[in-house]
């Protein structure tokens, strides 16, 4: 194996401790040193990882050539400047989800990541989930057939952020689950919310998705609900498959579907039924952190596109941005403009 | 006790049977013919209930003076031609959901009723089954205090029927059970579809739905689904139900909800959540087809409207009239254009 | 096909009706006459079914030429005396579980049976549900592999009955299913009781049970329990199944085990378990009643032991009685004395 | 406050860093060593807790006069001499369930303690579990009624050990909750048992108990079962409630039963029966290791019995033995001789 890729992990937050834990559980990457403007948090994180160097200085850490990838876990609003001042330097660069807090953001940084030849990745942390990589699976195999409908909720009495509405909190979840599934982001968006708490954050929102494909999709987004809910259906013309990230079975495959027998001569109650026995496949317990920086070396390592690539993480927030103008327009349809792929952040 | 309403059954498909069943098991009711064209659905029926008379033909049943009430079961496309001609005769009437297959046919059978002074009440069976009712006072009594926001699914792996959309054939219990917990009918909605199976026959939908009060509403409806799903969460600024009509417990109500301390001051993560107990409350089990005919009695009886009443009906026909005007708008949104309460079709 | 068996139902009260009904559906069977001493039960079904003749007198049923077959649907204490009399008289003979009240009345019906050459059959009715049926097949196959242990719930709210305790009751259900998936019953029970709410009538019981094979089982039977669970685990060394009666999902199928990778040296923490799929089959949703009364037909034309066989009966209550020696005897195993297999009441 | 305990930690394995970490967030309590006699294991923790000193020998903790407390953490053959040894050398002593090897061992340790006037804790965890306590409660206030029976289920396709049986491994769970739940041990039991994959060491056993109140119980343990279950259902006169530690839902309260209107006069289904709602209390997120450990400083300061006494510890054993001996004897009852309440291991 070649030399393990020094990292800095930058910002010591709620998030950034979950990724400088699997950093440092990693062969492939050798923690360099931890930064945060916030002393506190360095002495804490320092404590606990007393060999890793800490430095409140984001000039240090960009300036040392000893680090080859930054590993950036801050609020969003800060994203584009640290990303695209790490890219400048040469620095691999990945950044928490969004990757950016607009598109024009987030297409700036991947063009800045293309012309520098520099990895610049997304942590859609999910993609990288064991269920969701086992549907995904199951829909390349096409188990599943074609695609006609998804139906998710992901609902929860959970925390308001003040400045961030319920649709760019959890929004990206679906929507990177989405478009890794599906391989395409939709083509245009209807969404209806409510800023129910605390006026002008809203906190729940429904989101009607349309795709090239014909797939359509809903999502239910709240932070104030009366169970914990995590449940996506695909519905496809050969099997349907509920994930519940929150369950003890979080897939279960069920071989069902409606049959046309004779397009010809259909009519009333002609369809053919077709159920079948159920299964819930066995899901190694990996943790999803550790395989997303496992990804991120393996793509700085061997110059490949992360799954969770620069060119989705821009399409994810095309969508959100989507979903945000449909809201401003009382819930007409909005289109979602999609970066072309030949804009796509991967270098050369 | 004054003497029972002598009913005509009219219609013995799939749902008329039910109907008259329970019409038979009824003090208030008797039934005095069963009508159907086809002659095997009579003798079929016929020898179960030998002592009622049987027709095939419906002028026999209007022309009958021993007939107060005529119970239609029949295709939605006959509702308008049937229930006019009951109503002209001076028959009570009641009307399979939906009440009409337009909203301008059912504006016209309320006109009709008003103008007879005869009852008309469409089978909205769901408004008489004790789990919605019983979600209906807690929200009377304020237990859920403001509504913020419901979400509702209707799904299963069901029969396909190729001349109606899942709109119109699901659609209406939803739409009438919202009518009747809120008060209210939508201001406006905006849907998206998709025919999976029978090309030109919807068989899934989502609608949102926007609401005068503030309150917003996400319904999913599908034949073709992994299971069967009927939940329905009312999320309330002091309580949050889910109901699901297919559990041991149909009704399930979390003490639970968020409140902002002080207005002026907040910020991030300073909302108080509060989580307490969680009660299923006992839920009698008494069958909504013999409430609602129970009903149906007492509003001929005491010339009071019926729970479901021919406002309601005409209502739920809108509401869905608006769901199709938004799929062919392509999810734009569309109002829901309401007769006005003068209209409302209660005799005098 | 042959002439359709000609079948007396003789008692008319909860039970009675249900085999009525489906023998009615039955092409194999005609019902000739029903009989109930109480003249306002056969009113009532006679009403219901005007075709049969009806009669209170037991002796005309047994007296009528027509009458190839009596099914018995009467109170325990009068099985032995009505179907010993129906084999005296030639009748095949079919007996509502438990077969007789004593396993002395129980071993003088089998040996009547097989002296007459007529078919006495104990109505097991759930060793024709479907979901038994599907374990019974994966136990015959070895799938499940060696049979470890049975652990078994079957607990309502349900009614008390004053003169018969919950072993009796409920017991006969879980007795003959294990008999039937193990093909074998106890050697010795072990049992522990309470009569919570009407003294002398035990309405819990735990009963320990002990296999020839090696196999060892745990039965709860009670009346009062907080919600109805109908649960059986059957643990084998290649798979696990769980049954449960009031699931969507009856059987469940655990491809799991623990398998000791070398004898000689294992030592703590050396096994190696396997985890996989879940597997829920899907079942046949069938009449359990219905497949019952069309074995006891075809028991009868093609002179072959039905499934639920008078063997089988009797020792069911063989295995009752054994748990009420070892109530009485404070919980002390008690042997369970098994009938020869050359007792075996089938006709030649 | 007065000054925390200084406390040992003797034994680094699976458990004892649980205890470590507890007792290191204690502001009651000061870890000053820890002990384990493998070095690889001192290095390893010694880095986790650099301020905490270490050693190889628990001679140097016995005569440390700074250490007030020992905390043991080891195999169970190995408690007895660790902590009588302790006790000798004047330290309060908290020992991991079970006590002891035997109740012997455990009688001399109870002795030991008193005469030394030291606090000598098993450490039961459950019993500081919110839901088991919220249990206690409800039986206190009488929520209950009289308790009828229990039944319980702890299963898991879980660790073999190839030097323990099942019953020394998880019923101490059981028997200690239902100890402190019920404030009585059982007066005897019957148990039935296999050893399906190491011969020798049984891997299921089935346990009945009778308790001198009235109160009956079954107890099943296993470690090869197809699903995760602890549900441990108690049913009372007044109440019923069911447990289960890894549901959402851990307690959830059954608001129904049985009542005899008039026992002069009940027949056959005249048993009223009452049913109405179901509650699932709010249960406070708590640590019970962090909680346990502070019973324990407690209990030394205030020199007050923990909930964990070392009588109930003893009284464990004592039932454990039972099980053993009703296993030697094919099932047969066995008495557990209960240690007099003189016996009790509390310092004065």
């Amino acid at each position: 194996m070649s030399d393990p890729l020094r990292v800095a992990v930058v910002g010591l937050g709620y998030w950034g401790p979950n990724l400088l834990r699997n950093l440092v559980d990693l062969d492939d990457a050798e923690v360099v040193t931890m930064c945060d403007p916030r002393e506190h948090r360095l002495d804490h994180w320092g404590r606990r990882y007393p060999a890793i160097e800490r430095t409140p200085s984001y000039m240090d850490v960009l300036s040392d050539d000893r680090v080859d990838a930054v590993v950036i876990a801050t609020p969003v609003s800060t994203h584009f400047q640290l990303a695209a001042q790490a890219l400048r330097f040469g620095k691999h660069t990945f950044v928490e989800k969004p990757l950016a807090a607009s598109s024009e953001e987030a297409e700036e940084l991947v063009g800045l990541a293309r012309r520098a030849g520099r990895v610049l990745m997304p942590g859609h942390t999910f993609l990288y989930s064991p269920p969701v990589v086992l549907v995904k699976e199951m829909i390349d195999r096409g188990d599943l057939g074609e695609i006609y409908f998804v139906s998710s909720s992901r609902v929860n009495l959970g925390l308001h952020q003040a400045d961030v509405s319920v649709v760019w909190d959890l929004g990206p979840h679906d929507f990177a689950i989405l478009r890794y599934w599906l391989g395409e982001s939709p083509e245009s968006v209807s969404a209806l919310s409510r800023a129910c708490v605390i006026p002008g954050t809203p906190d729940v929102a429904f989101v009607n998705m349309r795709y090239a494909s014909g797939t359509i999709a809903q999502i239910e987004l709240a932070w104030l609900a009366p169970s914990k809910l995590r449940r996506t259906a695909i519905v496809g013309s050969e099997r349907m498959v509920v994930y519940d990230d929150t369950s003890g079975e979080p897939v279960r495959v069920f071989d069902s579907g409606a049959t046309l027998p004779d397009p010809a001569s259909f009519g009333e109650y002609q369809l053919s039924y077709r159920t079948g026995d159920i299964v819930s496949p066995r899901v190694e317990p990996v943790e999803p952190i550790y395989r997303q920086m496992e990804d991120f070396c393996r793509a700085v390592r061997e110059r490949v596109e992360p799954r969770s690539s620069a060119q989705l993480g821009l399409e994810v927030v095309e969508t959100i941005e989507a979903v945000d103008r449909s809201l401003q327009a009382n819930g007409s349809p909005a289109r979602c403009r999609r970066g072309s792929p030949a804009d796509a952040g991967m270098p050369v």
